[in-house]
């Protein structure tokens, strides 16, 4: 029998946790039966809402006494120590307790808490937020999305082959195509570090990926690129902006549908189609962001998304640890 | 009578140029009577396009003997000197016998030759080029969006109070409300550029604008502010993921939606709506992008409209110098 994959869950973070986080669990054991679940939180609240039924040699729920608020700096976070269900769950990836380690709670605090207990990868000077993004084509890995404000061409290098990495994890069957996010201006492009960057990823060769050269943000979905690379401030800005702009465009488009009776009944008659379509934009089809660098991959699930959403993050965990990520990005580092 | 505006028009530049520019041009006059055009180019291909019936009085056709070509580096394009349209036109501008200065050719050149050609307004360090945005209530001005990759905290300030001065002169009704555009991580928010923008914009308390502190990429089109100001990298970054969102959503939902031939009905029976959604995030409709910092107005046309698109951008000429724009800055820098 293979070994079973061991995920460490903070089940206290997010919106309607713990319910959604034991749901999520449920519903990703239903398809995923080789995983054992290292459950952290306050149990008298985590006990209520898992069945009789659900297999009990399956799971185990380790007390804390305490929780991470979202509310919390991550300052705040970091000082409630290892008393948090959010610090536990973190600390059972260090001791190797645990092969991966997820939550749905406050980012700022994951990543700070996850950066004080757990080395680096060697060789990998920051670590990057990265997320999956959906193009024409079908996925991309966009990092990163605001873990370092300012990025050398080093950081940048190591985001490539990051996120190289961890798209061959979770899409076996692609080819890594990098680009480096940057704008079209006539007159100069990028500024220095990107164009560095691009000098060095050129002379590279590696057999990992392919570089691609430059994207602007009006390509980023065209799917002719998968790992997109770029500071954790533009490409915050660019994630953020996607998303502003997906939801202001689908409320014009349902004021527009339903302005006149015609138009509400045929949305209704087209409703099966309108339903593809959230189907394909929702995002919790692609719901795991991954903080990548650590020797220990950190999965962040929307604080905001239902137990599928958490379920398919829990997905992006078994997946990570199936296709060993951190070993491949220690292969892939010079 | 009232004064009329001039405006130097290079007909020599986008798609379909001169065509679309005569038709622009005729579109325009039709609700803007006060109007004269200098139409810069090359002679014999602009007469050819306009109509016997147009008013002989309203333009004048001014010969130029080259042209900047699309893919030009803005060098070449300035070395060819004032043979061409382009440099003509700004040339116009620069000793007063123009009120402002429209193309629809390459920006990169258009914006190297007003800078060689127009003083900066005094105490502004560098022009900004600026657009306009839909969002849920309305239209925001939004800069830089890729003049400046770099900029200072003085940069930004003038940005703000440029932008201000603009949303003002294309919608009096309106009052400005100033954000600088940042990013959301727990852990740090911006650069410390921002930062100290951030502080010297709080202790400005202006009369001409309302300063909103910062904004995120996914709140860029709720209408809360109506003037978002960034560097040029930035607002590049994020104005590109902006249209490249809104062309990754159409595409699938045109996909969706035809998918089934009921889809394709109801998509039929819905047309009206759907082309009322299309209207309302018609790019023509707000297709003039803007120069400012310089002392006259430089109006870049997307080179991709059409003549409508060229007549919107030609409205905003109007506007602008209706407004006084110039005088408005001057007014408001200290």
């Amino acid at each position: 029998m293979k070994k079973k994959i061991i995920i460490a869950v903070d089940a206290m973070g997010g919106e309607n946790a713990p319910k959604k986080i034991i749901d999520g669990i449920i519903h990703h054991f239903s398809e995923n039966k080789n995983t054992f679940y290292k459950i952290f939180g306050i149990k008298n609240k985590i006990e209520k809402f898992i069945p009789k039924t659900f297999d009990e040699t399956i799971y185990e729920i380790i007390e804390a006494n305490d929780i991470v608020e979202d509310t919390d700096t991550p300052l705040v976070a970091a000082k409630k120590g290892n008393k948090t269900s959010m610090w536990l769950a973190i600390d059972s990836v260090k001791n190797k307790k645990a092969d991966i380690v997820i939550s749905a709670g406050n980012t700022g605090a994951l990543f700070v808490i996850a950066k004080l207990n757990l080395e680096m990868i060697p060789n990998i000077d920051k670590p990057a937020l990265s997320a999956l993004w959906p193009n024409k084509k079908g996925m991309s890995v966009v990092l990163d999305l605001g873990a370092n404000i300012e990025c050398s061409e080093k950081n940048l290098v190591d985001f490539s082959i990051m996120g190289a990495s961890l798209l061959k994890s979770l899409y076996p069957d692609e080819f890594p195509k990098v680009a480096l996010l940057n704008i079209g201006s006539e007159e100069i492009k990028g500024n220095d570090i990107i164009k560095s960057t691009y000098q060095n990823l050129s002379n590279k060769k590696s057999k990992e990926f392919e570089f691609k050269g430059y994207i602007e943000g009006n390509k980023l979905m065209d799917g002719d690129v998968n790992v997109i690379v770029a500071d954790g401030f533009t490409g915050n800005v660019a994630l953020k902006t996607a998303e502003g702009t997906a939801n202001f465009i689908t409320a014009e488009l349902k004021k527009a549908m339903t302005k006149s009776l015609v138009g509400k009944l045929s949305a209704l008659i087209n409703i099966k189609n309108l339903n593809n379509f959230k189907k394909r934009l929702d995002p919790r089809l692609y719901n795991g962001a991954i903080f990548i660098g650590l020797d220990s991959p950190v999965v962040k699930s929307h604080g905001a998304t239902d137990y599928l959403g958490f379920s398919n993050s829990l997905s992006v965990c078994s997946k990570i640890v199936k296709a060993n990520l951190i070993e491949k990005i220690k292969n892939n580092i010079d």
